[in-house]
């Protein structure tokens, strides 16, 4: 069902990042899966650099949307299918931030928005979204999330 | 007896802040509720700006409480009753740091000491208190925190 | 056996690292373990400051590295002994970043080379390696994690 709701949306995943270095993707423990910190990594899109300077708003929205696609991917390939999440729980999102940029919630909602788009009731979650000095790579965007999945 | 002791401690509870977007402030998942990004909202005194140089720590301090306070006043709201949380587990405290400001412990012990305040040795969690480069609106702390439910 | 994979590794774990503060290393909640930050304390190497000015890359793996030592030692004094972990499930690492230093998943190789070394795929996770603006102390390194324990 979900499968039909990602076509009726216009929604392809992108390939699942493999982790850098030799770490998982998610880890599954009793009922929750843990999915690490995911970029933008894998769509059409390259994002790079700091919001606030190298990109605006709108720039860090759209990363955080393929963040958020990358991660289905990731829930994907590893649950077999998407339809397996009963609700997303949490999302911790982490915005590479130019010096005074606040506005990281604009910049969390490109996944928060998809979440819902995808889920519906059950993608939303309690979330903080923050400014971060860094990240990896210098992307963007990370984010991490805890989903439940069916009994 | 919760709601007792912050009677006899003089608390008032702000009113719950409302997550900006359509996210939400916590969420249950079996026994555990997870409870998202807080900041020192909802309170009669406003907080913004970075400790260290718009803020002392002594004003760090007094954000970390409101925010607990805050944090507070959502648990009640989900719950009903303050009296359901069985511990506190895991605490996450972000502090909106100037550069070269690393006292972020001292800051976010004004979050601590109200759970144990109130929860007593239920109160006690273990935790991090570390520097952000930007939170939004600005505000000093943003908390999230982890608690178990009684059986 | 992993106090003997440890003796064969030539692996000292340091004394337990009181949190500074009243609050927990660590807390047990139903078959998971949650550990709050700790840094790279407790071992013979002082660490402080930046990665990327005041310390080099390979620093700062040996800073992660020490962070999971202190890590173990926190687990084997909470639980008796390390054999208890069925598996690490999580990770969120935090380096103490100049400005530009976008390595940060080299930095925390140290704690998860560890992880992988002493308790061989159950050390394998999904985590995090992300920038922060300024940690505790001045520390460069500062980790969480979240383990299961055996039934």
């Amino acid at each position: 069902m979900i499968a039909e709701r990602l076509s009726q949306l216009g929604i392809d995943l992108p390939p699942v990042s493999p982790p850098v270095g030799n770490y998982l993707g998610c880890v599954v423990v009793d009922d929750l899966i843990h999915v690490g910190g995911h970029g933008p990594i894998g769509g059409p899109e390259r994002f790079a650099g700091k919001v606030g300077t190298d990109l605006t708003v709108e720039d860090g929205y759209r990363a955080a949307r393929a963040t958020g696609l990358s991660i289905l991917a990731t829930l994907a390939a590893e649950l077999g299918s998407l339809d397996r999440i009963d609700r997303i729980v949490k999302v911790f999102g982490m915005v590479n931030v130019a010096p005074g940029f606040t506005r990281t919630p604009e910049v969390v909602d490109g996944c928060w928005d998809l979440l819902v788009e995808v889920f519906g009731g059950a993608g939303r979650q309690t979330r903080s979204a923050v400014g971060m000095a860094e990240l990896p790579f210098d992307i963007p965007v990370e984010i991490e999330l805890i989903a439940r999945l069916r009994g």
